[in-house]
């Protein structure tokens, strides 16, 4: 963790731990990172997740480019230098959600292994759950939720993730999903069966 | 709220809005925005807040020094510009936490009203209760956990809150709570008794 820059500051103890908030709200704290390219789903298949998890009670909350790249991040761009620090940020978030015991789903590209790993660093062994959202790029490009990548071949933007711009794919993820082969519903309970399987939230009744 | 510097966004429609979630956790999201000198009793109060809600079931969070200087906010110092930003984001965190349905607790000296106004707008009326620790100065100071107001003394820091740099304190905050005049669960529970009133969390049984 860096170190702030002044000394002004003292460790104050909570009055709460994890294992009270686990206790009293039904379910453990995680957070669960989607990465993969543009239009591979990570946004829709999180708020799938998201909806089925309150549905039973859980404390879920999505954080995508509408709630963070207008807010938190709105003085960020898209330099090589400030992306870092939007994955930054967000994974400082993440953290935040999951100390409070939430179960947060992050839905950004996040294209650079270093960077997901820095996020991962932050969080304790088991509540840090990687999910590729590993969806063809042929899809991916066909889908152009943004227009994206029709932009990116018409030469209007070139650093796009998959085009002009690296993706780095998870060596070893908690989690695959391709969202070409499964429908919305199939996906998010593969993340929820996930969920389940480590305890994190207790199995439907 | 500022606008993103690229266009690479879209808006992406949640499947759950603000009634779902407080139907299923059994309570509102809010913000209890802590404003006070260094000493007043912030942090404390706050973290106390915090455990009596969590006893409830409420999903309680407090932001404060420890978890966002050392984290999010660790790449800001104290210059005038770096104080600012520190309380930008802070309170674009409180409202992500407001979104997922949390009763988010800061306790940040937050001196400056235009400051705290800008977290105000952030968040839809009625979500931000602003509470203004308005312990006296002199109790502040022989508590003195920091040291703070001993090196200001000194000289050895010249821009403490209260000594060398202004506080402005609220106009019209939605409490007031004095912490030389009340024990920890009063205030507290002055605290508590508002949200009651306001219909964020149930009346206690």
């Amino acid at each position: 963790m860096n170190k702030p820059k002044a000394e002004n500051l003292t460790i104050h103890i909570g009055e709460v731990d994890a294992p009270m908030r686990a206790s009293r709200f039904g379910h453990e704290g995680a957070a669960l990172w989607l990465t993969g390219l543009s239009g591979s789903g990570k946004s829709t298949v999180a708020h799938r997740v998201e909806r089925l998890l309150i549905e039973r009670g859980v404390h879920a909350f999505v954080l995508d480019g509408d709630n963070i790249r207008h807010g938190l991040n709105a003085d960020l761009g898209f330099s090589p230098e400030d992306r870092k620090e939007n994955i930054r940020r967000i994974a400082q978030v993440a953290r935040l959600f999951v100390e409070s015991g939430a179960v947060v789903l992050t839905a950004f590209v996040s294209p650079y292994r270093a960077d997901r790993d820095s996020a991962r660093a932050l969080l304790p062994e088991g509540r840090f759950i990687e999910v590729f959202i590993d969806t063809p790029i042929e899809v991916c490009e066909t889908r152009d939720p943004k227009g994206l990548y029709r932009k990116a071949r018409a030469g209007e933007i070139t650093n796009l993730t998959g085009i002009g711009a690296p993706y780095e794919p998870p060596l070893a993820p908690e989690l695959r999903v391709d969202t070409s082969a499964h429908d919305l519903d199939t996906a998010a309970g593969l993340i929820i069966d996930y969920l389940e399987s480590r305890g994190i939230v207790p199995a439907a009744r």
